[in-house]
C-alpha cells in the first residue's frame, strides 16, 4: 500500500496526540485513505525530555529544519506555534516540495500572504483545520460544505480559555483572577494567558474565517478587538438580571455590502444558542444566503480535539482532496471590493456600567449627556446603596449604575463615554459592552 | 472554462432552489470550482404547471429517463423522492456514466446496497448531503472532517417536522392535532405527515449516518422506531416539571462493542444543547474518541437549505473531491463485526405515565409490579384529583400518574408495562418514553 510520509515539528501536547491517533487508528486511517500514513521524522526542542509517546530513537531529532526539508517526508506538520522559527521552517518545507499542515493561527494571520501563494505556485497545499476551533471542523465547513452560499454573517466563540473563564465566573460567582487561576490549573490557560484574554487569539482566528468566507484579509489591528480585562463579576450578574450572558464574541457580517468586524465581550440573550456554550467549548454561528442559520460547536482546544483536526487534514492530503480544495480557497489575495465598515458607524445596543455618586441630580446629569448624544435609554438598573455604616469613604455613597441603550453607533457611545468620564459624579470602573442583536 | 453539465430530475421546491443558486451564484461557483456549472436538461412531471424559475422551453421535458441518460449530462440530480421511478432513473444514470446527486433518503435506505457499488465499480459517485439534515453538512463532517476518529455516539434530531410539532405543543400549549395543522400551514409537514411523525424518516436518516460512522447497515425494521403518536401535551408538561424536554431522538452508540440504535421520543434534560433546538431545526451531536463532543445544527428542511446541500455536492463533483471521497466511504457493504445491541437489553431510565383509579392501594399495586420487575422508582408525580363535581364518570375518579424510573432495561420495562396494563386500576393512555443520559 502506498505510504504517505509525515514529518512532525513539535512533540508537545498536540504533537503527542497526533502520534497517538496515527498509531492507534492506523487500520482505520488506511481504510479511509487507501494508504498508510507513516511518521518518518519528528523534531523536538529537548531530546532528553520525557514524552507521552515512545518513538524509535533514530526518528527523533532536535533539528527542526532537517525535518522540514527531509527528502523522505511528503507532508510537514508544524505544531510549535509562534512566528519564529515556524515561518522559516514552513517556507523551507514548501520550497522543498512538502505539503504543510499547521495549527498556527498567529503565523497564518501574519505571514499567510507570503506562504499561501508560495504553496499554490508549487501545486502544494497548506491545511489548517487545527488553527481555528480545534474540535469544530469550521475550515472544512466553509471550504467545502457551504460553497453554494454567499456567507452573510459569522458570530463565534473562538477562544476556549476566555469562555471557560467567563463560565467559571458566572456559575461559581468567582472574580476574574480566581477564574483565570482555575483555567491555568485545568490546563486551559497558559502561564501568561494574555493573548487569550485580550481578544487577540480570537481576532486572529476571525481573520482566517473571514478570508475563507468573504475573500478579504483583515488583521486584528484593523478592527475592534477588546478582551475580558475590563469585565467584572458584577457585569455578568447585571447582564444576567437583564436576560443576557456575556461572551467574548468574534463577529463578521455583511451590512450594506461592507464588512462589520469586531471581537468584543458582548451581551447575548440567554435563549440564543451561542449564549449557552459553556466551558472550554467553541461555537461558530454561520449564516449563508441559501442555508440560513447554522451552528457548529466543539472543544476549543485540548490535546485530542486539536490532534483530530490535524489528522483530518493529513487524511485529506493522503486522499488528494486538500490538493484540489486549496487552489480554490480565497487565501491568495484580498478582494479589494470588500471594505471594512468604519468602526465608528457600527450600530448596536450597548450596556454601560459606571459607579456614580448617590446624590440628587446625578441621574439628570448622566441622562442629559446621553440625550445630547442622541442615545436613547432602554432600561436602567440602580439598586439601593448599602447602609451608610458599610461605606468607609467620606462623601456621598458610591453606587453602580447600569444603563442599556437603544440602538446607537459605536462613535456616539465612545463620545458619550468620554463626556460621562468627565462628569464629577461618575467614577471608575466604566464598562461598555455591545449587545448582540 | 471547462463546463460541468447537469441534468435535474424534479423541479419542485428543492429543484427550483437549486436552479436559483446555480443561476444567482454562477460567478461565485465558477471561482470556487474553476469551472462553470451548466444546467442542460430538466425533467418535470407536468410541463404546464407554473414554475418559480424560468428555463428555456427546450431545456424542460416530462421524460425523466431522457435526462438520466442524456448524452450531454455529466451529473444527474434526483429530487423527485420515493422509490419508483427514482431507483430505475438513478440506475440508468449510473449505467450511462453519470455521477448522481440525490436528496432521497428512502431510496438510499432501501436500494443503497445495489446502487452504491454500481457507482463505485464505474468510478462514479453518489453524493447525498441533502438526504440527511439539509441545512447541516453532517455527511461532509462524517466523511471528511472526523476521519481521525472512531465515532462512538450519534444523538440527533433528524426530522424538522416532528421537532416543529413538539416545539409548537410545548411553547403554545397546543394539542398534537393543532400543532400538526400549524406545521402543514407553515409548509413544514406534508398533507400526510405519517413518515415524519411515526419516526420512519428519522430512522432512515440515522441508518445513513450509521453506515458512514460505523460501516454497518441497519434498516428501520431492525431497531426500535417510535413516533410522536402516543405523546400528548400533558407529557411535555410533566417532562418540563421534571426538568426535561421531549425530543424525537435518533440515537446510535457503541456500548461494549455493540451498536445501540433507536429512534424514539425521549426525555432530554433542559440544559443539554439538543433539548434547546426549537422549530424546524435539526441537530446532530457527534462523539468521537479523539475530538470529544461536537454539535452541528441547521434547518432540517426547507427549499434553500436543502438546495444549498445539493449545490455543495455539485461543487464537490466539479472540483473532483467527491470522486476521491466516495470510494473510501463505508457504503459498499455492512461490517459483519458490528452487531446491533438487542433492544431488550438496552439500559436507560424511563418515564411512565398512565391513568389510575384514585382509591386506596392503587399505588401499592403499581409499585409492587415495578418492584417485582426490579425496576426502582426515582420520582413520582401525582397531582390531586379534580373536585368530584367536575368528574362525570361513575366510579372512583381517574388521575394521571407519572413515574420516573432508575436505570433498567427495555425488556424489563416492556414486561412491566404489560403487567401494569393488566391491572384493573390502570387505564389508558399508557405512555412510556426513555430518558437520555
Amino acid at each position: 500500500m502506498d505510504a504517505m510520509r509525515v514529518g512532525i515539528i513539535g512533540l508537545g501536547t498536540v504533537g503527542s496526540g497526533v502520534v497517538k491517533i496515527l498509531e492507534e487508528h492506523a487500520d482505520l486511517l488506511a481504510r479511509r485513505t487507501g494508504r498508510t500514513i507513516e511518521i518518518v521524522k519528528v523534531a523536538v526542542r529537548d531530546l532528553n525530555k520525557p514524552r507521552a509517546v515512545s518513538l524509535p530513537s533514530g526518528m527523533v531529532t532536535d533539528d527542526p529544519m532537517s525535518v522540514a526539508t527531509h527528502p523522505e517526508v511528503d507532508v510537514v506538520v508544524e505544531l510549535i506555534g509562534g512566528l519564529k522559527p515556524a515561518r522559516e521552517l514552513l517556507q523551507a518545507a514548501i520550497e522543498a516540495g512538502k505539503h504543510v499542515v499547521t495549527a498556527n493561527k498567529a503565523l497564518l494571520c501574519e505571514h499567510g500572504p507570503d506562504l499561501f501563494p508560495l504553496a499554490r505556485d508549487r501545486n502544494l497545499c497548506i491545511a489548517f483545520e487545527a488553527a481555528v476551533a480545534g474540535g469544530c471542523p469550521i475550515i472544512h465547513v466553509l471550504s467545502q460544505a457551504m460553497t453554494g452560499n454567499q456567507i452573510t454573517a459569522i458570530q463565534a466563540i473562538l477562544n476556549g480559555t476566555s469562555n471557560f473563564i467567563l463560565t467559571e465566573m458566572y456559575h461559581r460567582d468567582q472574580p476574574y483572577a480566581d477564574a483565570v487561576k482555575e483555567a491555568q490549573r485545568m490546563g486551559y490557560a497558559e502561564a501568561d494567558p494574555a493573548l487569550d484574554v485580550d481578544g487577540t487569539d480570537a481576532a486572529q482566528k476571525l481573520g482566517i474565517l473571514v478570508q475563507l468566507a468573504f475573500g478579504a484579509r483583515f488583521t486584528p489591528d484593523q478592527f475592534i478587538v477588546e478582551g475580558l480585562d475590563t469585565i467584572e463579576l458584577a457585569d455578568l450578574q447585571y447582564a444576567d438580571e437583564l436576560g443576557y450572558a456575556v461572551k467574548l464574541l468574534a463577529t463578521a457580517r455583511l451590512v450594506d455590502g461592507a464588512l462589520e468586524m469586531h471581537t468584543q465581550p458582548t451581551l447575548v440573550r440567554h435563549e440564543k444558542p451561542i449564549a449557552q456554550v459553556d466551558g472550554p467549548y467553541n461555537m461558530i454561528a454561520l449564516e449563508g444566503d441559501a442555508v440560513g442559520r447554522t451552528w457548529f460547536s466543539g472543544m476549543g482546544a485540548g490535546q485530542m480535539a486539536t490532534a483530530s483536526a490535524v489528522v483530518a487534514d493529513l487524511v485529506d492530503i493522503a486522499v488528494g482532496r486538500a490538493q484540489l480544495t486549496y487552489p480554490h480557497l480565497t487565501l491568495q489575495s484580498s478582494d479589494p471590493a470588500i471594505k471594512l465598515h468604519p468602526a465608528e458607524g457600527i450600530e448596536r445596543r450597548y450596556y454601560l456600567r459606571f459607579n456614580v455618586e448617590d446624590r440628587p441630580h446625578v441621574m439628570a446629569d448622566i441622562t442629559h449627556v446621553l440625550g445630547e448624544m442622541e442615545i436613547s435609554i432602554a432600561s436602567v438598573i440602580q439598586h439601593e446603596a448599602p447602609e451608610p455604616d458599610e461605606v468607609s469613604l467620606p462623601g456621598p455613597p458610591i453606587v453602580p449604575l447600569v444603563i442599556m441603550t437603544h440602538r446607537t453607533t459605536e462613535g456616539q457611545v465612545r463620545q458619550a463615554s468620554a463626556k460621562l468620564a468627565a462628569l464629577k459624579c461618575v467614577r471608575e470602573p466604566r464598562v461598555c459592552m455591545p449587545v448582540s442583536d
